[in-house]
C-alpha cells in the first residue's frame, strides 16, 4: 500500500507526515493548543520580517499584511480554545439499557478521531490567512492531522519563512518530527494528493484547478474527502427603501467592499441587483472619482482580470458607470482602479455568459431590474452556488411589518438555498473568524459544502466519528469516560427512555 | 439547468421532487415529526401484509422480517424526536462585539437547511431497515428533503407496497404533494442520480455498485455528497485469557452472529484473529454440529457467494472448522449452512488476495497468529477500512491492569483508526438505533465516512450550514432567535471574550 511513484524528497515528506500520523492523534489536546499557541505568538513576532517579504511577492499594502498576520494569529489561538473546549468532539454517550424498545441496548460512546495527513493547497490572494499557516492549516494541525502545505506559488520565499516559525516553534513544544512539511510546485502537489497515506485535501482557489485537484481525490483507487474554496460572485440585492434613505451610505460602503485587496477577495459582491431608474449609479459614480490604483497578485491574474474586464465592457447594454482600468508596468505586474458598469436585466439575461463569471479584480457589475421582478426567482436562474448573498432593506423593512414582507422573506430564503452566509444591510468581504462563521457554499463555490474553511466549525473537515461498545473505561477516549476529566460537553441519552419515542406526535 | 434527457417518467418524477423541495424545506420540524410517526405508525399496521410479501422476496424468515418491521418503525419514531430536539441544528450564535480583537464583529449565526431532492438506492437484505423507509430514507425525509427511492431489484412488489403506505400517511399529516417516490431500474437510478436538481446520494450495497454511483456523483458538472455503505470484513482479535476464560461462550455468540440472516450482514465478523493452538476452534466445531440451513437472499448473491466460498477453502493452508456448504434448488434460489475456516497468519499472507474479499453469505475465518505477533501492526495491513472492530478480553484485561495492557491499548487504537466502530466483548451484528451509533467507516466501509448511515446524527448528511450575519428577528430561522420559541440548544460565544483566546497556553 506504501509503493508509490513520488521523487525520493516527496516519499520522504509523505512517509514522515504518515508515520507521525499516530504520535500526532496521540497528542493531548491541550498539548496541540499549546504548540497552536506558540506558532501564533511566533508568527506575530516574525512579523516585520514576513510583511516585507510579503509586500514583495505579493504586492498587497503594508496595511493589509500586517492586519492579515494578526487575524491569522488570533484564528490560530482561537483553534487552541476550540481544543480546550472540546465540544467540537460532538461527544455523545448512550448508557447501556436492558429495557431498550428494539431489546437490550449496549453502551455506545462516539467522538470524533483526526483522519490522517491533510494537504492543503495554499491561496494567492490571503498569503497569511489562507496560506502556509492560514485557517486550513489551523483546523488541520487542531484536528491532530500531520499537514503539508503546497505553498502557492505568487510568494514561495513567504511560505518558506513561515514555515521555518512554525517549525520552531513546534518543537519548542515538543510536538512530533514528521506532522508539518511545505512543498512546492504543482505537480508535486499533485503526486501528494494522490498518495494513498494522504487522507483529505484543501484548496483555496480557482474553480478550474480546484475541480481538477477534487476530481482526482475522488477518483483515487481510495477516494478522500476535498474541501476546495473555489469562486463566487456574491449577489447583493439592494431595495428601492433602502437606497431612498441612504443611497451615500450604500454607495461607499460598495466602493470599498469592491475595491479592498484590489477586489482580489473571494466575497467581493460581483453583481448588485437594484431597481431600475435608482439613484445608486449616480451616487457611486460621485464616490469613485479619485480611486487609487493598486497591483494586481501577479501577472497572470492581471492578464485573466484585464480579458475579463474586457469582456464585461464589450457586452452589449452594459454602462459604465465608474470607468476604471488596468494598466501593465515593465515587469508585466498590472495595476488597477476599481471599474464599476450597470446593465439592465433583460441585458444581463442576454449576455449571461459573458457576464456572469467571476472577474477577480476591482470589477462590480450592477443589474437594474424592472418594478414587479420576481427576486427570489432570479436566484436560481442566476448563479448556483455562492459564498455569500446580501441584502439590504430600509428601516421599515427590516422591522418585517412592511408591505412586501412576503417578497422579502421568499428572496431570502431564496437566497439562503444557495450561499452558505446571508447578509443584512452590510457587506461580504472581511469574514469574521468565530465560532458561528460559515464560509462555504453550493458548487461552484466550494467543492464540498457539508462545512467551512473559516471559523472553528473548519476543525469538523479533518475528523470522522468513531463509537466504542461495552468498551472499558480503561481504554475509552478520555472526552468518552464517565469521570469526564476534561470537562468536556457530553450528550447523554439516558436508559429507560425509548418507549415514548414519537409518542407525542401522533 | 433543468433541461435533461430523463424519460418522462423519470423527469416528472424529479420536476416533482424539485418543485417539493422548498416547501418541504419550509415545514415546521414538529410537523414532519408528525409525519414520519404517522409513517412509523401505517408500518406497523401493514406488518403482516409486508411481511408476506417480504419473505416471499427474499427468503428472510418471518421472525427476522417481523423484527425489521419494528425496527424501522422505531427508527423513524427516533428521528420524529431528534427534529423536535433540535439539536442537529448546531445552532450557533456569535452576538456582536464592538471590541472583538479583530475589529468590531457583526452578529453571526448559524444553522443547517436541508441539501434538496436526494436519491437513496437501497440495499437488498434489509428489506425494511435499509430500503424504502430504512434508515437513509427516515433521515432524508427528516432533515426536509424530498425522496427518490430506487427500489432493490430483490424486492420490487414489497418497495412499492411500503411506498403506498408511505403516501397515504404523508398525505394525511398534509406534506407538500412531491416528497417521496419509489423508482425501478438501475439505469432509472443513474439517471436520476446525474440530474442537477439531485443534491445528494445514498446508497447501501456492493463496493462495485457503490464505486460506480460514487464516481457519477464526483462526476457531475456540479458534484454532489454520495454516502454509499459498501463492504465491511469486521475483524476480530480474541485473546489468550479470553479464550482461557470463555471459549464456549466464545463460539456460540460468534456462530450466532455468522450465520444470523444467513451471514448477509455487513457487520458480519468474516476475520477472527486468535492466538495459534487456542482452543477455539475446537469450541466453534462442536457447538457447530447443527446449524440450520438458511435461503441466500437472491440468485445472483447465492452464486457469488459460492463462488467466494469456493476460492477461500481452495486456498492453500486452508482448513476446515465448520464445512458447512451451499446448494441450488430448481428455482436458482441458493441454500446454505454456515462454513468456518482456520489459516494460520503466513497462510493467510500467501492467500492474501483470494482470502481478504467479503465472502457474503455464512462464512467466516479464523487467522491463528503465533505468540509475539504484533497485532496492532497487523491492521493496516490486513484491510483499509471497515465498519467494525472487535476486541475480546479476559477478565483482567478488561480491568486495564493485565501486563499487555500497552499493547491491548495498542491495538484499540490501531483498530480505531480504521473502522467506524470499536466493540469490546460482543459481536458487530445488530447495530443499535440510537444517538451515539456509527455505522460508517474509512473506505471502502463507506464512500464518505463523515457521518453514519445508522443512529441519528445520520440525518447530519443532508443538511448544510448557513450563517445570517446581522439579521432583523423577523429574518432569522426560529432557532437562531434570541427568544428561541422552539427551545433549541444554542451555542453563545459572548461578546467580550476574545481578548484572552489562548493566553492560558502561553
Amino acid at each position: 500500500m506504501t509503493e508509490t511513484a513520488l521523487s525520493p524528497e516527496l516519499e520522504a515528506v509523505v512517509a514522515a507526515a504518515a508515520a507521525a500520523a499516530p504520535a500526532f492523534a496521540a497528542t493531548a489536546p491541550e498539548d496541540r493548543a499549546r504548540a497552536i499557541v506558540a506558532i501564533a505568538d511566533a508568527l506575530e513576532a516574525a512579523k516585520p520580517r514576513l510583511v516585507e517579504i510579503a509586500m514583495r511577492e505579493t504586492g498587497l499594502t503594508e496595511a493589509r499584511l500586517s492586519g492579515e498576520v494578526t487575524r491569522t494569529a488570533v484564528q490560530l489561538r482561537l483553534f487552541a480554545d476550540t481544543l480546550v473546549d472540546g465540544g467540537y468532539l460532538d461527544a455523545r454517550i448512550d448508557p447501556a439499557d436492558p429495557d431498550f424498545v428494539l431489546g437490550p441496548r449496549p453502551d455506545v460512546r462516539r467522538t470524533h478521531i483526526p483522519l490522517g495527513p491533510v494537504i492543503n493547497f495554499s491561496a494567492s490572494n490571503f498569503p497569511f490567512a489562507f496560506s502556509v499557516l492560514g485557517g486550513d492549516s489551523a483546523s488541520i494541525l487542531a484536528a491532530g492531522c500531520p499537514l503539508i502545505v503546497k505553498a502557492h506559488s505568487g510568494h514561495p520565499e513567504l511560505s518558506d519563512a513561515t514555515a521555518e516559525v512554525a517549525l520552531e516553534a513546534l518543537r519548542r513544544t515538543n510536538m512530533p518530527e514528521g506532522i508539518f512539511h511545505v512543498i512546492h510546485g504543482r505537480d508535486a502537489g499533485v503526486e501528494v494528493l494522490k498518495d494513498p497515506r494522504i487522507k483529505a485535501g484543501a484548496f483555496t482557489g480557482s474553480i478550474g484547478i480546484g475541480r481538477l485537484l477534487a476530481d482526482i481525490a475522488a477518483s483515487r483507487p481510495a477516494p478522500i474527502p476535498f474541501f476546495g474554496e473555489l469562486g463566487s460572485v456574491n449577489p447583493v440585492f439592494i431595495t428601492a427603501d433602502a437606497i431612498a434613505e441612504r443611497a451615500d451610505e450604500i454607495a461607499s460602503g460598495f466602493l470599498t467592499s469592491v475595491s479592498g485587496s484590489a477586489g482580489q477577495l473571494c466575497t467581493k459582491p460581483g453583481f448588485v441587483f437594484i431597481p431600475s431608474g435608482s439613484a445608486l449609479p449616480a451616487a457611486i459614480s460621485a464616490a469613485g472619482a479619485d480611486l487609487p490604483e493598486h497591483r494586481l497578485l501577479g501577472p497572470r491574474i492581471a492578464q485573466s482580470y484585464a480579458e475579463r474586464r474586457a469582456a464585461i465592457l464589450g457586452s452589449e447594454g452594459v454602462r459604465t458607470v465608474i470607468p476604471g482600468g488596468i494598466r501593465f508596468d515593465d515587469e508585466g505586474q498590472g495595476w488597477a482602479t476599481p471599474t464599476v458598469v450597470a446593465v439592465p436585466l433583460d441585458g444581463f439575461r442576454a449576455g449571461y455568459t459573458a457576464l456572469v463569471e467571476e472577474a477577480f479584480g476591482p470589477l462590480s457589475i450592477l443589474v437594474e431590474t424592472p418594478a414587479g421582478t420576481d427576486l427570489a426567482a432570479l436566484m436560481p436562474e442566476f448563479y448556483e452556488g455562492n459564498l455569500t448573498g446580501t441584502l439590504h432593506l430600509g428601516a421599515l423593512e427590516g422591522t418585517g411589518t412592511s408591505e412586501n414582507v412576503d417578497e422579502l422573506r421568499a428572496l431570502v430564503t431564496a437566497i439562503s438555498r444557495q450561499v452558505g452566509r446571508v447578509l443584512f444591510n452590510g457587506w461580504s468581504t472581511g469574514v469574521a473568524v468565530t465560532p458561528a462563521q460559515q464560509h462555504g457554499g453550493p458548487w461552484p463555490a466550494t467543492s464540498n459544502d457539508s462545512s467551512t474553511s473559516v471559523g472553528t466549525a473548519a476543525i469538523t473537515r479533518f475528523l470522522r466519528p468513531v463509537a466504542y461498545q461495552n468498551a472499558p473505561a480503561a481504554f475509552l477516549p478520555v472526552e468518552l469516560r464517565d469521570d469526564n476529566p476534561r470537562g468536556v460537553r457530553q450528550a447523554v441519552s439516558p436508559a429507560g427512555e425509548s418507549g415514548g419515542w414519537g409518542a407525542r406526535w401522533r
